[in-house]
């Protein structure tokens, strides 16, 4: 299936340099036991909830956007924002909320020059066609080799964001010495 | 409003001795600092939120069933089970689930002999007319005067009950020596 | 105890023109099937889930602002957005939204100046001591003949309000014509 | 990055008959309008919502359970089942609830002999290695070349759906005639 070969090649295509930084920085949230949140509008929302889930399962103080409870942001705590087009508007603001009370913010984006990107303190880049298209959509598709749109809208950030998140979360575990019985323990027991 | 003259009438027949029962176990888990997790169907399951902000406002280590974050329960933790009739199903596994596991159960019904209630620890009563009716129904209607149904479904359970934990929360404040800046400290910055 | 016997006095103070006028945009909705999305932040966010679990059960084409579904808003669609201080910035930045795709906008707030209150096309005005304080929340307070915070931060603003949507509930019952059994056979029948 | 192309090699090893029974299903759906619901627990709940939020995006009368907005299960709606291991028990439970209710039940799950797969009308299978381990889970590990675990838990199992789902939106895409631009008129336009 073709969506499945693209994500290959788009997971080639993040930026290891950006992804080593991304670990440095939720090392750090997780050795100083500060607080970190993850936000997203829609499908990125979802996968950054995924993400969130695993990132409790290691032992991270790991709050969403969207739940119930989620407490206060201060200083040196963390925002990782997720948002294809770097341009959802409720994500830009709430990554301006969590600038202005000091916490750092890391954004997970198609695009470097967005709104999203330029707030934030650091941008993981991520291919995949977004809900806006312009010339740097059309040249990330000649570089797949992709010209269909095999599925629609954010759906190839969507899922390659998924796959480099797990990755992340594999490689963290290992620098972490954690193994999945490990994760099992904190892995709730009762679940919906 | 006669919703609100009902409420003022089923909050006096609320058993004292109760309530303090139920917060003499909060402040245990508060001391303790093992978790609590609030679970509830519907709309109950909305005024259990409601109370879980404010427990988190006072600095409990509290969670929601159906949150994304939601970690494993161990013994000596807490469950509040809200449901009107005491016969929700989901709710009722749920509880099964926490006491299989070695925690304690809170719930908090109509029916004092419903399935949910003999499940649990201890049981927190609060009058309203719900899903279900009964003789034990009419007897409550008897008592509160009240022949017509001027709510639908489990409407007062549900406003009587959220007034009862906004009593606990004020009472729990007192008992705590916070004030309302201590919330304002843990009150979400971020939300929606 | 206190809390409820406030919550009466609030209630007697909500004006009466202000929920007809408020009952007439919904009985709107209804007939037009026009969509309606509830928005709010925190509880009383939750407090506006409560009042769309009800409108469904009512037959409304509703939706919540933070479920997984929701659909597109379209001219004449309706949004009601609560806030007690009327300044929630998530709250205004979607009312905004709303308005600029045509949709009408609803507020129910303590502040009838606030900045949510002059986005909306209508306010309902619901006392009670919000996050904020000033001289027209002191000037509440002495109407209400209360002096000390007996409850914290929002909850006399969520109470009350939940009491007058509840007897909106109830008033768009007689107006349909519909029975508790009509809402019963559309309230879920597998819910968590 | 190994998560990637194990995932290339798990798409492959899906049965395309019973994904072309499943996109069928979702066709009859669709055309008669009925209801479908989707759920899961956890993670497995969140790629559910993915798919669900896309389905209602191609016009799909769908819901998800969890949300605030839940209508009533009638005879012929449609619940899609997320459980890699078949085994969560809430999923069991409300999977049961629509059986007795009438509706049809399409399990998703690496295990064709689950509780839930039995429960099921139809069944996805879906490989990856879940949170149950045992000679079924060996042989899959073995047939993919896979002996260490590069992703925990169910983690292969639940970007594996993510991506069979997609696709599936993709397939029903091009037998509904829906362009992307069709998708995008009921995408939110205010979304968290």
């Amino acid at each position: 299936m073709s969506i499945a070969s693209y994500v290959v090649r788009s997971v080639d295509v993040v930026k290891e340099y950006q992804v080593e930084d991304f670990i440095k920085e939720l090392l750090n949230i997780y050795n100083s036991n500060n607080k970190l949140i993850v936000v997203g509008a829609g499908r990125s929302g979802l996968i950054g909830r995924a993400f969130a889930m695993r990132l409790m399962h290691l032992g991270f103080n790991v709050y969403v956007l969207g739940d119930t409870v989620v407490p206060s942001l201060r200083p040196n705590d963390l925002m990782i924002a997720i948002s294809g087009s770097g341009r959802t508007k409720l994500v830009i603001t709430v990554a301006e909320a969590a600038k202005s009370v000091g916490a750092k913010v890391i954004a997970i984006t198609t695009y470097v020059n967005s709104p999203l990107a330029n707030i934030a303190d650091m941008v993981v880049e991520v291919p995949g066609r977004t809900k806006i298209s312009d010339q740097n959509d059309y040249y990330l598709r000649q570089l797949m080799g992709i010209y269909e749109p095999l599925a629609p809208l954010g759906t190839l950030f969507e899922v390659t964001t998924m796959i480099m998140l797990d990755a992340v979360v594999a490689e963290l575990m290992v620098r972490l010495g954690k193994t999945e019985e490990d994760l099992k323990k904190l892995h709730a027991n009762i679940e919906i």
